[in-house]
């Protein structure tokens, strides 16, 4: 049996950060694909409140650790997982740089990701009727406001290499290059975030966070046809 | 000098958390009080742009940090604080406790908190022509699910005593206190929520809780005459 089991659905950016972590770690790991739209959620479900009662994704559970092992909330996961195998580090060792790198990814966990989440867009449309056109403005608005901000700290700041924090991977590029591709795929224009770009594209150019990509996961949906 | 200031709201979630870890440090700090709703927002102010580009409160500025001083996101900064100031400890020694920990705080900071934010309040108010009620509705909704969230795990889980771990307060009761605060103030009921309610009013007992709360706060408005 494998230590590691992800629950995890191919789209969500949450489960895409989980998975870079445990790519840059080098652990194997099982995937539980978990559908946040077939049957009505498959999250939502008794079979996965059984698992997670709290019902999201990621969860992710260790083996070796028994009852306590199922952790949740991604960036809990990966700095469980750094604190468990802390080579390569996803965290500086100065505690003022690591403040630094967690500040940039709770800025998109807490302030971008939580508001465009698949159930606020849900409650946007069921409870106050909004149009497609309205739910695509806010989903818009929040990312670039954002971004915005994060561009402005990013484009100025001499930690600032490669990657986040010079040229390593560390968790803040485990929260962009996932909340870039989201971006991406709701065809938000990028043109004004430039390092923030230059930093995710990098990134996602890296195997571990290559082989993480949605599309490359066995759970994800298929291609539509042209 | 006092080496630390913290710019802060006194009704601010994110700030009653980093004042609480400040107090539980034993930490003298500067307050400057930045009032999220006069001015239009004075943290949108270029006077406080000037400090925090990101235009969000709380924000803490380590004097002996030099320029990489200043420290936004509250669980960044309160994680600073841990690994700076290590005694009394706000996460639990064990790699598997420390993520239950900060599990159940990232679920009230990400899941919880975010959506409720003034800032997407005023935004349904704006784009969306919500009225007061729908505004309530949409408050109570994600305080609600995220609390039955929570309630289902802390009801159970063996690691909680009169904290959410034990008996000490870490992270996890610096988020529950203010968003329990939070609830009250929308006259949330609670009645479902009796785990919660138990952990938050013992924390919120404690000195370096008390002493956080909002409306002991030097930036506190003046109570509304009766």
């Amino acid at each position: 049996m494998t230590r590691f089991k992800l629950y995890t659905y191919f789209r969500s950016s949450a489960s895409y950060r989980a998975r870079i972590a445990l790519n840059l770690k080098g652990i194997t790991y099982e995937q539980v694909g978990i559908h946040l739209v077939k049957d009505g959620g498959q999250q939502l479900l008794p079979a996965y409140r059984a698992v997670n009662p709290d019902g999201v994704v990621p969860a992710l559970v260790d083996h070796e650790a028994g009852d306590a092992g199922l952790i949740t909330q991604s960036l809990a996961l990966i700095e469980y997982l750094d604190e468990t195998f802390p080579t390569p580090p996803l965290l500086p060792a100065k505690a003022i740089d690591r403040a630094y790198v967690r500040s940039i990814a709770l800025q998109i966990a807490c302030d971008i990701h939580p508001v465009n989440n698949l159930r606020v867009l849900k409650y946007l449309k069921q409870q106050f009727d909004v149009t497609d056109a309205q739910k695509d403005a806010w989903y818009a608005h929040w990312i670039q406001s954002g971004f915005a901000s994060l561009e402005a700290r990013l484009a100025t700041d001499p930690r600032v290499g490669s990657c986040v924090f010079g040229d390593t991977p560390t968790l803040a590029d485990l929260c962009l290059v996932p909340q870039v591709w989201n971006a991406r795929r709701f065809k938000i224009a990028l043109d004004a975030y430039p390092t923030l770009v230059r930093i995710a594209d990098h990134a996602a150019s890296l195997p571990a966070f290559a082989a993480a990509e949605p599309a490359r996961q066995p759970d994800a949906d298929p291609p539509v046809p042209a």
